[in-house]
């Protein structure tokens, strides 16, 4: 009833979460998940020089359940390749046992 | 001092949040956390047919540390049964290692 | 172009962040996330006798990747010593694999 997939998780700024949804979305992903996060990244500041965000919730974790390790890659690389030399994130990859991918 | 414990995760509607709870809470888990979550399911539509949730945060994204894998399974299993014919969801389960598990 | 990480994951009451974010700092992470989290503990009420929070979100989670396993035991190690006594909280550890660590 179980399958092993790979989960991708983005975690950067706000403002970029339509684009990084259509990424997901063209790489042939089923869905994603968002939620509202905070935080605060390595450097104090963003790419872009404005004021990190420290307390707020002006960032998004965004997580999607790819069917492939293939599809991950390519979802991770193609975020960093239009976004992260101008926002700030980072996207981490996890194993996980999927117990009900048909209907999401 | 740490020890090995299955996670589960269940993204689901806010509707059902309550029911999903009571079910954690009759497999004998001790506790649960839930995050308010936006995103994108498989079919455009939810299962009941209402539109589909985008950007807003009317999902909901439980997590459920459970002693053992049985407990995770019938938690998985009796959430399925009772909502996933009529509201969107995906459960899916990672290992992880608990170092304070004593508490909450 | 990726490489094997630990994330710790600290599940505990809002008050607090503050300072789980300042041991966080002081352990030399280079950045951690913060999400607003409701849900329920193990005993029903709070450590320190005020009532249990259940469905609000007066919890946080935060994530942190680790570049390495003794930077994750300490952050738990402190923030265990620091407020749990007090505090509600649970402390967890996956292992990921990151694929952009030079930003976040």
């Amino acid at each position: 009833m179980t399958h092993k997939a790979t989960k991708i998780v983005i975690i950067t700024e706000k403002l970029i979460q339509d684009g990084v949804a259509r990424i997901i979305q063209q790489a042939g992903a089923s869905g994603y998940t968002v939620v509202a996060a905070g935080g605060k990244g390595s450097r104090g500041v963003r790419s872009s020089g404005r004021p990190a965000v420290v307390d707020a919730f002006a960032n998004v974790k965004i997580e999607v359940i790819t069917s492939n390790r293939e599809m991950a890659d390519r979802i991770a690389d193609e975020v960093a390749a239009t976004y992260f030399e101008n926002y700030s994130g980072i996207t981490y990859l996890e194993e996980v046992e999927v117990l009900r991918p048909h209907k999401f």
